[in-house]
């Protein structure tokens, strides 16, 4: 998506969205290339149009009551490719080109990197990539 | 996970699951082998526990109030492989087997079929595999 779509292609869209009570969809965000499952956050309405709008992953932050632009103080930008939404419409699914290969706030590929195990209960599945501190520092 | 884990693993491994104020945490199941997400749903920890002994993916539907295993009505189950939870905790991540190769209601491979179209708004992304009629008939 590399030029604005059209506002009616992006309403249009949009009216097919079954926000939930607080106003909100699930999305899940996953690497275009890999197909690794990178995230999982909440769009409002307002963010989800922004998506599309600008190409970039904007979430609505549940904790901070307000919009994210994932990547806004780490870099880590989200590039979308392709945006779906399921079966009934409460849930988004954005195939993305994650700008460091680093979408997790500990500096890991995915935040999905806690696995079960059988023998230990749980396990971490995937390396630091970038130290955080040196991720949310004022140089990036 | 072929053999039932052993329950002291199980309970480590729900220690560390974030359940929303209403018991729930979102589900989403991918692919094992193409990697394709196939569908978010949500599960209490009754059906995440379930889950991890059966090693088939069970839910909470929201809107029967009670667990779901997924497949029951269709023959669709989803035999888990890997389990993962996100940095937080309110997320997990199941990489299943999809019997069937039809994971959502409409007969597609995945629930994710609604794709946003920059000339039409939204388009259908994935044949329908096999008619609904057909999966929710009492033949399989």
């Amino acid at each position: 998506m590399n030029t604005q779509p059209p506002a009616e292609a992006i309403d249009a869209f949009i009216a097919e969205v079954n926000f939930n009570a607080d106003g909100l969809v699930t999305a899940i965000a996953q690497d275009a290339d890999s197909g690794e499952v990178l995230m999982l956050a909440w769009q409002n309405e307002a963010s989800l149009r922004q998506t599309l709008e600008t190409g970039e992953m904007v979430y609505f932050s549940r904790s901070r009551q307000k919009l994210w632009h994932k990547g806004e103080s780490s870099g880590h930008t989200q590039s979308v490719q392709r945006l779906m939404i399921d079966c009934d419409g409460d849930a988004v699914l954005a195939k993305v080109v994650q700008r460091g290969g680093i979408a997790c706030h500990t500096g890991r590929t995915s935040c999905f990197y806690r696995e079960f195990s059988p023998t230990d209960g749980i396990f971490s599945n995937a390396p630091v990539k970038k130290d955080p501190k040196a991720i949310y520092s004022s140089d990036k």
